[in-house]
């Protein structure tokens, strides 16, 4: 199954969402695999866990969402896209990973603010040769990762990506910007 | 007199409107001086003719807009910013152009898809040295604007800017693009 | 399998290489599954080639390049990824195109100025609801892409991508751009 | 005087140089004007110096740099533009800065690792309503920025610039990306 589902297949509501080529780099810097046992750590619409769930089929992936309307949003999409190996958790990460098993691939979309308290969870639950994607929307969550990933010494790679969509304007095809995303990857040695 | 205004200075009602950096870079390209000549093909709010005013103190901007919400901003525009070396004409170019004088630069920010009739009638009141700077939004816009000044034969430079702004939303600072434009700069040899 | 080889991991001597995130996106908009079909014109190194062979494991891909240096370092990299699914046809597109059988997508990373005259004729050998996904990395091939399948009435998406690999140098990670690419993604209706 | 002096007419070396549309944004945002008192920290070849004295014409220019490949290509760029107005101060910033009279006016472009003391001494001469604008090519720069000017309480503004230059390749224009740029602009209050 090939990663990439169009963004007006998900359903949405007013919940922010990983668009489509972001969430395609995600996928791939993750490295997932048929047996991967995946965390998607602010999970938003679940268009990350959806994806993830499709490629992971003999594994699980662990959505950690805070509000209760990206709660329902990922249960819905989790039933439109009939993936049976989802657990949704209601929690404000830190807090719901301290039980987690072992896991191939974190992916963090959004920390609420305690991004370090999470990796600090997190980065003991991740087996070796396994990674945590960070989606950065910020200078500080760029900052921040970077500077963790140096301190506790794993090796890390850093990218921006800036993805224009042409837009259809009558006979024009009209540059259409979304905002940059940093993705920060890092493999525990 | 620097040129940089702010965006929030501008009345600017629906009309679109250049964005600051977009329009530092095309007043730059256009090497506008004390006596320069100028027209402003599409001038839309006129956020580049005030700026092109206040730098050509002792010369003249032809300010060429057909939508007449956005002459009337234009007019508000020059009362604000007190500029008096400002001619309005509305009028759809190519129109309008005809009984120029010779000019030291045109920019070109809409074209209302008669980019190559309106380069046809600019070019030959171009002086000698003189630009012509194309704001272009599109594919075909940027596409036009290559082709047509290689077949005349002219020096021209193209460049895309992409710039990103960051917002301040609590302690973050979120990045937030800006759709990307190509400027495009073409020198009468 | 993941797609996301590391660009280090391809045997690369002076050609061109498709960039790792490109290569990501390139081939999650063509859609690949394990039974694909695909042709990579303009293959250069062989490494969209290799990832889609990794992918359509029951499928095949037939590489298609004109330069005999990129053709044997193709040959050295299907070798060294152990891919048993890759036709290598030295041949200058379109040229050589002719007999291929129906195919599931269509990757073009270069066309030797042969664009229209490639799409006329692997348009008819894409099966409805297959895909052309071309890297542009001109004005040219870009403008060419969107007016080609305007003219045949395909649906047709095009993307600009930018990234930015951030390089370690002592304790600063330093932005270092790649070139941007254009990809644009056609599905036969 | 306008500013955007093309790269090449810079007498240039090996030392690394701000680009024309980084330059013309960076003095656009500093607001220099004809009597601006100015520092350039970091002056690298003096690129940004030789714009800022065409500027301020009745004011000055410092420019402290600690190389001295650079000193010498900052004295002949001086020579070569004619510019009176400038002041070279051989030194590793914050050393030399003490007996700067009051500034309009700070620009760094380098800061050899020591930004906040840099900061530190130069906030204390700058006029109210003067600018620090800053030229961050790393993550770590941008975040000590923005964090240094929140915990002093300026009031400030980020952005990103992404220049992509089209390269005239026989008859293609092919995108060729410089480095993105971040500009931090800081004004006193």
């Amino acid at each position: 199954m090939m990663i990439g589902i169009a963004d007006e297949e998900f359903i949405r509501g007013q919940v922010p969402m990983t668009k489509q080529e972001i969430r395609i780099l995600t996928l791939a810097k993750a490295q997932i695999n048929f047996n991967s046992f995946v965390a998607d750590i602010g999970a938003g619409t679940g268009s990350i866990t959806i994806e993830a769930a499709r490629l992971a089929v003999n594994g699980k992936i662990f959505a950690v969402e805070k509000n209760s309307d990206a709660i329902e949003l990922i249960r819905r999409n989790v039933e439109k896209f009939s993936v049976n190996n989802v657990e949704i958790i209601c929690a404000a990460a830190p807090d719901g990973l301290e039980n987690f098993p072992e896991l191939d691939a974190v992916i963090i979309g959004g920390s609420g603010g305690q991004l370090e308290k999470i990796l600090d969870v997190l980065g003991t639950k991740i087996k070796i040769g396994g990674r945590i994607v960070i989606n950065a929307l910020t200078v500080q969550t760029l900052s921040t990762c970077v500077e963790y990933f140096k301190k506790i010494g794993w090796n890390y790679e850093a990218i921006q990506v800036q993805i224009t969509r042409f837009q259809k304007i009558s006979r024009y095809d009209m540059a259409k910007a979304l905002n940059p995303v940093w993705i920060v990857t890092a493999t525990r040695s």
